[in-house]
């Protein structure tokens, strides 16, 4: 046999919600062979929380700098053991992050909270994606929107979001006029961390990601770029000046953002010029880790969870109400991209452990480990328990942060353990309700492939998904998707591989595991999910006039049938 | 001044749901000289549970005979270093239980369950007002009820209850026949402590009590007693056997239900012969010794919550939709007795900290302390929370053991002792509830007194309810009002006293602390019931056909208008 080429590697950069991830990757086969965690050191685990307002959620711009130069060095420290790496095999580095997270920047493009004047203040830090401050203001934009005729929110479900771009910055203008001033322009993480490393900060040129700009910024080629001047006009004449300065091209993450810098290599231990892709979001990019294909629902399970599915453009889509956006490029360049998800899932279980978890649970040993052990015993509807997930709002289908979670069954015996199994079922209803509304709207759902920590580590609630959505639940073979599609983007743009989904087929797969569902179980759940979905259009969706008194009392039937059987 | 005549005592018996407490009274200014509380040996804190039947709870009935022996007894020894205390100048005893318990007893009126065959058999033992096994059994009821023209539920709210007389019988005979075969004849609990202690236990003569027969065997002088034969033997023939071995007199406790036998005087260190008041259940006899009168709503808080008041005879009264009963002569002889009541309450708390509460509140002190000293630094309003008081069913105004708890509004921050006050404000709306609907119909509640450990003890959930109920809040004087009432009957049959009325004037009272409504708080709480009642018909009537969708978002719009405020 010949003897291979030398090995080559690309460096995929993860932006969470609570650190940043650097990955190095072989081209060759997606072999991880080494990566760095760095935990955000400001705020509560990274985030910068308001006491008197739930809805808050910044980050220190500043986290996101060190956080390169700290994950990427450590990473190719770590990779330097490995044989075959070297820094010259490094073709290229592909960065996503969250969002929307937009930030206020200078002329320069460095963010106003690296400025010692806004170093304190809220308002000129990172609006992390699930910040919902701007709640009033995305109502404020979707009555807009619906008297235009331009038809923005077809693309986005109908409704925009207090998570996104243009909330945010009008929330800005309002509340914290001096930030608003002072920000010459606002970028998406997803645009800054590129710009960073390669120099391109220039808010009017700074390659802005089609996938940010497409999801969270009403950007679609059909009317033109971002919505109109005279639409942002009528929301906030200053608006004007945020539209002026982002930049009118927006690109898919096969194309290049730059080369990374001189200053940038040195401090990482890299050499300078490598190529960096255009940034994206986590999840989108991490569905390309999971190797996501049209018919494949990606699901990226963590705090919250990202359901990404692409189809073809070929045939053309219907606008999917409730659906968070539909974007040509934002996950595989020249496919629609799709983009569901769940406002909060493992943020659910971590709430319930941080707060409503007594002693018993938490003296010895995870508590989350603790709880499954006792959760994982009992059946389907034993509880009598049933909840909706909203604790932190409705991405998909409601598109409505104005909802609250909802826990209806519990009895004076009701259990921590009991609960805890009842929010995981709760987030499993709201994933089959976004399955459910994508097959409405003709976009298949052949298979489901998870990733995120969640998908990776919990038999438990994996075994839930699968029961409750009726379908077998496959498990992406990387840990760390999102870095390694970032990876695969920056292979893409190194020259390694031809296409995204040529490198997808060498460098992702999935694990042998395979939850399916259990018959039994699923007839159960099936009831349940009856009960779920009234109470998820009585409480959430307006005009609806439904009878709910038979719900506790069906709640019981089960359960007592349940307990006996 | 003239030398006082010697003093003279009356004891009160009060068998709780996990206790017994005996009470010497001095029966001319109700001066509590001695007492002494006996916890109940068998079971969960005195409860026989099933883990497999939530529904489940019993009691052992020889944790009575031996709760009387132990309390008194002690009750006696602490009052002989009382001035003026002897054993001869005790001139009464009266009894209070819990109810419905009713339990199977033989052909001399001793209970099943102290045979050696039945002694760990679930079914022979007395089954505790709070057992829920047998909602089945009463809905089977209410249908026949409804059917039969002698209007049987008319007195007690148009629904017969699963925590009832019948409902618990015809449920044994369904599912524990050897039991109901074995069993010669059914009493209440109220019934066999007095027909044990006297000696006059024979089925067929037993004294019975009008408020245990009224209130929960629909037993009314309208239809000459309990339901007739014809009726009974609709449901189940072997109910006739049941009905013909009631005694068909039954009493207001005014009356004797004999005199102490020698062998349990022995026991108790009293003299045989002492009068024995006619048994009632605990809230009512509370109702007399917190000092009801017309106009008087008595609550009685404590795991569960009596509201009782009286009414005059003489102008009739409407029969009241949802309330447990209109019995004459059931708390005071020759009123109306009215009870209404919420089927959990401290319970609630209860169950709270004891399922739900982290380390932070448990590790020093008492939990409830703990999360009192938070929740009451919290505004109304303040946690966006909602939540409906039913987790062991609710009792009025809806009569419908199948239904549960709700709770509404948590969101990724909701904490601990947020999620407590509202539970407290969940039991508070269930209370106004009641008070709401005694008004609708006429009975109008010019004061409200508390009593039972809650009122003694908890400021801050008595401030709440005077906040939401718009209303003061008064305490009785007494801690023990039960016991105090049992021992008011017990100076009447003792001769001490003309009338339980006149017995009231000199022996009950309440005390100075009053809490009185704060303004700005009932404003926001009559927001929030508003809810609360939204919620309450949704869930619990049926028909209800309601727009729910704006809850989340009202309880978010009142949060955040009290944050900012």
């Amino acid at each position: 046999m010949a003897k291979s080429a030398a090995r080559r590697f690309s460096i995929g950069v993860d932006y969470g919600t609570n650190s940043v991830r650097a990955l190095v990757v072989d081209v060759a086969n997606g072999e991880e062979v080494a990566s760095h965690v760095f935990n955000y050191p400001t705020g509560e685990a990274g985030i910068l929380l308001d006491p008197k307002d739930p809805n808050l959620a910044r980050q220190n711009p500043a986290d996101y700098t060190e956080g390169f130069y700290k994950s990427v060095k450590a990473a190719v420290r770590a990779a330097a053991k490995v044989p075959g790496f070297a820094p010259e095999n490094v073709v290229g580095i592909g960065v996503d992050t969250t969002g929307s997270t937009p930030l206020p920047v200078d002329k320069d493009g460095m963010p106003l909270a690296m400025q010692p004047k806004f170093q304190n203040n809220l308002a000129a830090q990172a609006w992390l994606w699930k910040d919902h401050t701007s709640h009033a203001e995305a109502a404020e934009i979707t009555r807009a929107a619906e008297k235009d005729p331009a038809n923005y929110l077809a693309k986005c479900g109908g409704t925009y979001s207090s998570e996104w771009f243009w909330s945010k910055i009008l929330h800005c203008k309002r509340t914290a006029p001096a930030v608003f001033k002072a920000a010459y322009a606002w970028v998406e993480c997803a645009d800054f961390v590129p710009g960073f490393i390669t120099g391109n900060l220039d808010p009017n040129t700074i390659p802005r990601s089609i996938c940010a700009a497409g999801h969270k910024a009403m950007y679609h080629t059909d009317w033109g770029g971002l919505p109109s001047e005279a639409f942002l006009a009528r929301l906030d004449p200053d608006l004007v000046k945020v539209r002026q300065r982002y930049a009118d091209h927006s690109m898919a993450s096969d194309e290049k953002a730059g080369e990374l810098t001189a200053a940038v290599a040195k401090k990482v231990g890299l050499f300078a010029g490598i190529p960096v892709a255009v940034g994206a979001f986590d999840a989108h990019m991490g569905a390309v880790g999971a190797g996501i294909q049209p018919g494949t629902l990606s699901k990226i399970i963590g705090t919250s969870t990202c359901d990404m599915m692409v189809a073809s453009m070929e045939k053309g889509l219907p606008d999917i109400p409730g659906l968070c956006g539909i974007v040509p490029g934002s996950i595989i360049p020249g496919m629609y991209g799709l983009e569901a998800g769940q406002s909060a899932v493992g943020d659910i279980f971590n709430w319930f452990v941080n707060y409503l978890t007594p002693t018993g649970y938490t003296k010895k040993g995870d508590a989350h480990v603790n709880l499954t052990a006792e959760a994982e015993k009992l059946k389907p509807g034993e509880s009598g328990l049933l909840a909706l997930d909203w604790n932190n709002g409705n991405r998909t289908i409601l598109v409505d942060p104005l909802l609250t979670g909802l826990l209806v069954g519990q009895t004076l015996h009701t259990t921590a353990a009991e609960v805890y199994r009842a929010l995981v079922e709760a987030t499993a209803f709201g994933a089959l309700t976004i399955i459910k509304r994508l097959e409405e709207y003709g976009v298949e759902v052949k298979e489901v492939v998870n990733c995120g920590g969640i998908a990776e580590k919990n038999a438990f609630v994996m075994q839930l998904y699968a029961d409750i959505c009726n379908r077998p639940m496959k498990i992406s073979r990387s840990a760390q998707t999102c870095a390694l599609g970032a990876a695969i983007f920056g292979a893409v743009v190194g020259g390694a591989h031809k296409s995204t989904s040529a490198a997808q087929k060498k460098m992702t797969g999935v694990k042998s595991t395979v939850y399916r569902p259990r018959k039994a179980a699923a007839a159960v759940y099936a009831e349940l999910y009856e009960l779920y979905r009234a109470l998820h259009d009585s409480l959430g969706v307006a005009g609806t006039q439904a009878d709910l008194s038979q719900v506790m009392k069906r709640l019981i039937a089960i359960r007592d049938r349940v307990r006996k059987g």
